[in-house]
């Protein structure tokens, strides 16, 4: 059973971008080389880990003790955040979650990294996994 | 930063496989359209969702209330509960993962679904993931 959907990442919440490097290391992946970005809106910086078949792993670093991923880390203690699906028609999709009765967290797309259009579905509508829709170019 | 690694799937912890099936529905997965397959092992029964660049969603429904993902369940509600690389050479990164001080669930794999041998890296060495790393088929 296949859908059109990418899975394009996992959001991994970290304390730091190099918390459990020698794990990402011996897997492949040299975090001291991979280039960050901030994402101001979500108070994040995040770092991509890109894997063969394009479905990332992006480290999230909080830049403030009031983002979301801060708030989780405390929480729950660092761990997956996250997953983010890749989708044609952000807009047509919104609303067609919307009338299935799902519930979102954005009705309407923000933006997020890679100045792509996302918005969130959130847990109680996904059996628990907090849910981002991406459209753009990666 | 780019590793030869690829992201196979998302294990996915679900009272149920038809849980949620209104969500999945109008991302273009038909739930009750797709196989599953028991994993005597791990005592779960699951199915896979298949997405465009093959980094699947695996739901994991529990055949025993002694399984882990009961009990994962029972303690945290359903939700994400592992991720699975896809690795060339399982032996040899296990051996180097050992070495590097990686705590390892499985130190030589086991068989998991679709046959592939399987092993788990224990999340206090990922920074809280449950990370099942594979290597076979799919």
């Amino acid at each position: 059973m296949s859908s059109d959907i990418e899975l394009d990442h996992i959001g991994i919440a970290v304390p730091n971008h190099n918390s459990n490097s020698t794990f990402w290391k011996v897997l492949g992946w040299d975090i001291s080389k991979v280039s960050t970005e901030i994402v101001e809106d979500q108070k994040v910086k995040v770092a991509f880990l890109n894997t063969k078949n394009k479905a990332r792993l992006e480290l999230l670093e909080s830049t403030s003790d009031e983002s979301a991923v801060a708030k989780f880390i405390s929480k729950r203690g660092p761990g997956i955040h996250h997953i983010c699906l890749r989708v044609k028609n952000i807009d047509g999709l919104l609303k067609n979650l919307k009338s299935a009765g799902i519930k979102l967290i954005n009705e309407t797309p923000v933006l997020g990294a890679h100045q792509c259009r996302v918005a969130f579905v959130h847990p109680s509508s996904t059996g628990g996994i907090l849910v981002e829709l991406s459209e753009g170019t990666k």
